[in-house]
């Protein structure tokens, strides 16, 4: 069936309901190009102030799923599970929890992206590890899924080519916000994928998408539902992000965090959520006898991660990139740190160059930012706040100003926030 | 000052007011390319579902007039005025009151366009007369006015440019029905012609872009106050558009109606409307007391007429292009004309070919639909109702249903609607 885009364009602004017809033919015409871009940023924006039913986010999902290859795991001998975090600012998670969770007897085919803008990527990360690849065929992830249980890759060109378009899209039109869209275009790419399971990772606060613990707790939801409805056991913790996860934010200083996860040490928040998250992943893959604690603890989650970036070429025994400067900014006063804001380190680190304006820069594997104090930590006057690093140093002047707003020295005690808000599923 | 696109749409999306400098940036940036037509189209449809301000209407009018050149008319010795109409069906009115208003001592720079979807264009109209031609130089353009008094034309590339783009991409995208954009379209253009007065008819209806009178007044009191912020005395009359003008709707029937009009004769709704809107022109252009009704009875509007006609190579001698295919649609019963749909009949004409689906396509001089019967008046079962009328035999069955289902027959008296529903100004 073959409708105007007009037709579909006016039907959703003037506050209708898509006809499944509707929505699989703007969704396949767009991305044949037949459906112009003006057209559906004019479209994605009055999905964004008028909104999506649950059938229409279902039909919408399934018609991005359809524009590609859905893959197929079902000769995974393990059972398959895997995670997605909305994006944070020091979101290392990925990279522990990954081979932990393979080390527990799950395999994990983590198809995963680059960075835009403040929240880094976890392939950018891993890209400053000597040798490591992203870019795997179908054919080598399928069998690293098999042999290692862990892949971390650069998804294909194949899988669900209308949410790569229209996310491209969205970036520049003023229409990443809308829930709908980001429900869909997530899950598209994760079902597309071919896990049996799914863990999502919603973040709320000021470092993440979702500023209100309402609005996260409504994706979530959507997501959920959205996976269920394509038979993937789905559930979601909703997780503060007014704070960076761990004193890291940047690639290969984040690399170094995750190996003190690995090793049993680390930041407890970092350790904290790899571990509710692992326990998540392992009840959905029907593995919840299993500590996963106890691999962090003896060597087998570190295994796993050396197994992992063995196979896609990387030395895990290579020195990491270190940063030509490092600037080290310390207290004015003595006191107790207050808050330690999301946005502001993680801006601080993308101009420090860890993070990208436009998809086609590249990325410093050494810049970033290392946290000394964390909110509720004493500090006195002349103690080491934080540090800036960077390949170029002019780039340190604007990263001050954004790193130094985002640090608060106080005089009582910090406010106490939980990590994970809520569960739902 | 610059602003990055994204943050604009942002900032409409979300309910904000723009600023002045937000405004011109934007405005400046899609005329010159740096703000993509991707991007445009999405802050159209925020301003369409989130509205602007009066503030914010009159800024980006300011732009989209400062985007091109504001014609002079100062050194035209009469008082200049000029009239536009919202579009309707059978809306020929611009053609016999252009020469009529230059008649009566006023000067007239009706600057035009060309018809798109089922409201005719002025310019097509003109062009079933052999000979004449719609493109003058401004050089051109200045003389008539000063010569003759009366100009139809078509608007040059210098006027407006932004507005041009603009346009062309609403069409596309859904974002037509915006108060503010509809507003800020017709008026830079008509502000950058440069007419000292303006009356603006502003059509209420199904044949009509505004279907309600509240959206109307609404349309025309945000034209008369950005007339009146730009120096331009401008007043609208709201005027109904449930019922075509007149009994001819198409292109050279419309002229051949406008003749018997000029000639002293034609239609009474007509008349009524063109002498009303020269009423209206004539106060404004401060020549209330002379009577157009006398121009239109002794032969000087038809004088004006072929002056104007002739003026811009036309022959206002030549016969009129006659159609092919003349297809008489008689009554199966008697009684009372209770409707003829605009909107119907309108769509009717566009598919005979009077005009366009895409504004590349040309159109027929000869098609369109002859009313013999308009609403209120008596018809016996074999009477003929109506005309079709194509070149083409193939565009005749299309056209039918359209046609058929616009006319309604009934039994007890028409309901009487006032013609001209109310004046704003």
């Amino acid at each position: 069936m073959s409708f105007a885009a007009v037709d579909v364009i006016r039907a959703k602004r003037d506050g209708g309901v898509l006809s499944d017809a509707q929505i699989d033919w703007v969704v396949d015409a767009y991305t044949r190009g037949q459906v112009a871009d003006e057209q559906m940023s004019a479209l994605a924006m009055a999905i964004l102030l008028r909104g999506m039913t649950d059938a229409e986010i279902a039909r919408w999902t399934a018609a991005m799923i359809a524009s590609g290859e859905r893959l197929d795991l079902s000769k995974v001998a393990r059972p398959t599970v895997d995670k997605h975090s909305t994006g944070g600012v020091g979101d290392k998670i990925t990279l522990p929890l990954t081979p932990l969770v393979a080390a527990c007897g799950a395999a994990v085919p983590q198809l995963s992206g680059r960075g835009l803008g403040h929240t880094g990527g976890t392939l950018d990360k891993l890209e400053s590890i000597p040798g490591w690849r992203a870019a795997l065929s179908n054919e080598e992830f399928l069998a690293q899924l098999g042999d290692v249980g862990a892949v971390i890759c650069q998804a294909g060109e194949g899988l669900a080519p209308a949410d790569r378009k229209l996310y491209a899209l969205r970036d520049v039109t003023g229409t990443v916000e809308a829930i709908p869209l980001i429900a869909s275009s997530i899950m598209s790419k994760k079902i597309a994928e071919g896990t049996g399971a799914l863990v999502l990772d919603v973040k709320v606060g000021t470092g993440a998408f979702m500023k209100s613990v309402e609005d996260a707790r409504e994706l979530a939801r959507t997501m959920v539902e959205l996976g269920r409805a394509h038979g993937v056991d789905t559930v979601a913790l909703l997780t503060d992000m007014n704070t960076p996860l761990g004193r890291t934010i940047g690639n290969a200083v984040e690399v170094q965090e995750s190996l003190d996860v690995l090793a049993g040490g680390g930041p407890a928040d970092v350790v904290e959520l790899t571990l509710a998250l692992a326990r998540e992943m392992l009840s959905a893959a029907g593995l919840s006898d299993v500590d996963p604690a106890d691999a962090l603890h003896d060597g087998r989650a570190m295994d796993s991660w050396r197994a992992m970036i063995r196979a896609q070429g990387g030395d895990p025994d290579a020195p990491l990139p270190v940063a030509n400067e490092v600037e080290q900014v310390r207290a004015e006063r003595s006191g107790i740190v207050a808050s330690v804001d999301a946005i502001g380190i993680g801006l601080a680190a993308w101009r420090l160059g860890a993070g990208r304006a436009r998809k086609e820069d590249p990325v410093s594997a050494a810049a970033g930012v290392v946290l000394h104090k964390r909110p509720g930590e004493r500090v006195a006057a002349g103690d080491v706040l934080y540090e800036l690093r960077a390949d170029d140093p002019a780039r340190l002047p604007a990263a001050r100003q954004d790193a130094a707003s985002a640090v608060v020295v106080g005089d009582g005690p910090a406010p106490v926030r939980p990590l994970i808000i809520d569960r739902i599923g």
